[in-house]
């Protein structure tokens, strides 16, 4: 029996994030009675509003009265190949346009298996590493950008986000330090609004700043809104999608917390021309790439995507409100636990950071966060997170573990947070 | 506005196979009245035979009742992210057992969005092209595989196919082409039943001599089985992966064809074990990779397709049986109305062979059969066929066209076939 070289497959396996959420299921598959902050998993009080097939009735539907099809030729759409672009771009743009203030026509668009596939394109699209291109990322970053930089080769460079999102300082630094190695920061990928794992938010003026920063040292945004939708009401600032006049953004959203993560639909607008082809924008080379990819999202999963947009009035908000408003609570509910259950118990060294959206809160140790301290975690406080390390390019997550509060109810919450509280008294107590 | 540089996207568009589907749509969309033997769409009969809504229900089902879940986490399955491996890898691995005689256990199967999917993982968890890695091809070939290749920079080299598969000889000769240059060739892509497009099948002695050159020259087959199922009853000869003894082979497969394309559900076996850590195949590698490609496959397609499954006591063989007699109708018809409407009318030069299986016939022109040739015959006769150039590494398949038999009804493949000869007659006739 041939045994494949480990270096080799290895090599494949390199950025932080390929084997971490591996690693947690089976921990958590071990633990099944523990509390777990590790995963942000959609709250499963949701599924009970997913009728699949009403859904996809509705699309169909819409396809009959709205587009003009027959019957028929709606109902091949489920079963055939489709469009490798998207099934539902009209539905996407409009919302975008409505709901987020991004004007975007629909062949602008590329509906993705998730916000990941339209990452692995774009950065497959844009990046030359053997000419010198970097990427430039946030610094907590999520790891499904990292790993996607990974597996293309793409060098990655970190730019230090605080609570106020991205440090545009070191940005312009991480700029001019490529330069000055004959290399090109071709992209950064930031979060807008509460990233993952860091919840920094940027300001109307820093996300101003960012995008004349980007004209000035050439280089283009990679923006991630997933977690936009938990704003509270009132409070929402305009992704950078909508202030770019420049075309200097690149926007990937996802249905997974607005709709459900099964579904595995995301989207990427990429407006650019493309210089010297008339007509041609960037979402075109995106679906050209993806027909070696994916070929298509499959056509069910963006019906049902479709019909439940179309549901709520082809608005991304109203979709979303319910969604936000428990995220919200969970959020709030978590922070208020930590606050009144760790604050003057657990050993100098402890904090934790007061994000006022997504679905994560940090806490700093004053030891290793690692696997090892997981395990005890686990198996002696039956209670569960996830180690920072895998979300930094160097080891300053190592101190550091994030909670997810998304899939849990406030009681739950509550206990697992005295669990933890429990945990930290007697291993790091002293 | 920023404008991309084309040169820097052109470079993400090598191969032959990017673009050429949306040339292909776009072509189709100008003629809708014409008669099109392009794309390898499924038949649109066995629409009618789809209930999304009973398949999900028999899956959830089988869920309670099989594996023991509480109603409640088999509907969860549905709406979270789910392993990246796969959820329905014990369905599958019980049908390629007992339908195709390939024993390998659930945990050694990854379920890809669609065949696509896999072959970029497997590529990209194989090869080091820094490292002289080479990826042999049969030519002509499924333009997927070299168009994954070449979104990750893979070099490809070609081997002649023929109607009885790949040249064995022109094969071993490409490994010491290959050593020669300091390189290594580490796989070979074959179908080898009724390859796409060249429907060549190999026989059972070439599945064993291909198997024990694999062993001589230490590479890997990707064995593709995506048109297998179309072989007649009672000539079906065993896989690749059902021979192989000395783990060399990767056998990917699709429901695309036996299902349905529009799920977007396929499957890689990759049971070689990781040299130095035991109970690791190069399944989890690919997993692995896979959550930084789409995360999973979307539940909801997989459900849809082991409630199929389940629905035909989990046989493959029963699944496909009804789409397999179609298919070799069609393909028989497609043969006989060239045979009877073209022999003896068109212009020495033209020739096509006769597959016993598979969706396609290939058609040699003396002229080029090109973009230009294929406006005309879309234009002035109203019908549309595939170039075979795209399948081709070099410039062998400038004069031949492709035809696919799959979803058409055997009255519009002989209007389809009238139409051709006229076309042929009066455009290369002379």
């Amino acid at each position: 029996m041939v045994r494949l070289s480990p270096s080799r497959l290895h090599d494949s396996l390199r950025g932080p994030a390929l084997g971490a959420v591996g690693f947690l299921n089976e921990v958590m598959s071990r633990y099944p009675d523990a509390i777990s902050f590790a995963p942000g998993a959609p709250h499963p009080r949701f599924v009970d509003g997913l009728d699949v097939q009403r859904c996809v009735d509705r699309f169909l539907d819409h396809l009959v009265h709205d587009r003009g099809e027959t019957p028929e030729q709606a109902r091949l759409r489920l079963y055939e190949y489709g469009p490798s672009r998207g099934l539902i771009n009209g539905l996407v743009s409009e919302a975008l346009r409505r709901d987020e203030g991004i004007d975007a026509p629909p062949q602008a668009l590329v509906v993705t298996v998730g916000a990941q596939e339209a990452m692995l394109l774009v950065l497959r699209a844009l990046f030359r590493p053997e000419a010198g291109d970097v990427l430039a990322v946030t610094d907590p970053c999520f790891a499904g950008i990292t790993g996607a930089a990974g597996v293309l080769g793409i060098p990655v460079t970190g730019v230090d986000e605080t609570e106020t999102g991205i440090d545009l300082e070191g940005l312009a630094a991480a700029c001019h330090r490529a330069r000055s190695a004959g290399r090109h920061l071709r992209a950064c990928y930031v979060a807008s609004d509460f990233s993952n794992p860091g919840g920094g938010r940027m300001s109307l003026a820093d996300r101003q700043r960012l995008l004349e920063l980007a004209e000035r040292e050439d280089f283009l945004v990679l923006e991630d809104n997933t977690y936009g939708f938990t704003t509270e009401r009132g409070q929402e600032l305009p992704p950078l999608k909508a202030l770019d006049t420049g075309g200097r953004v690149i926007h990937i959203g996802t249905f997974a917390k607005v709709c459900f993560p099964g579904a595995r639909v995301g989207y990427v607008v990429a407006d650019q021309p493309v210089a010297g082809r008339p007509g041609r924008l960037l979402a075109d080379e995106l679906a050209a790439l993806k027909t070696v990819v994916t070929v298509n999202t499959p056509p069910l999963s963006q019906a049902v995507i479709g019909g439940l947009l179309l549901e709520h009035g082809g608005s991304l908000a109203a979709l979303s409100r319910p969604k936000a408003e428990l995220y919200r609570r969970n959020l709030a509910h978590l922070v208020s636990a930590l606050d009144r259950t760790l604050t003057g118990r657990v050993a100098p060294g402890v904090s934790w950071n007061r994000p006022a959206g997504g679905f994560f809160v940090r806490m700093r140790l004053p030891v290793p966060a690692d696997a090892a301290l997981l395990e005890i975690s686990a198996a002696d406080y039956g209670v569960l997170w996830t180690p920072m390390a895998q979300f930094h390019l160097d080891d300053r997550g190592d101190h550091q573990l994030r909670l997810s509060c998304s899939y849990l109810d406030p009681d739950r919450i509550e206990t697992g947070v005295r669990r933890l509280a429990t945990f930290l008294d007697k291993e790091i107590g002293q």
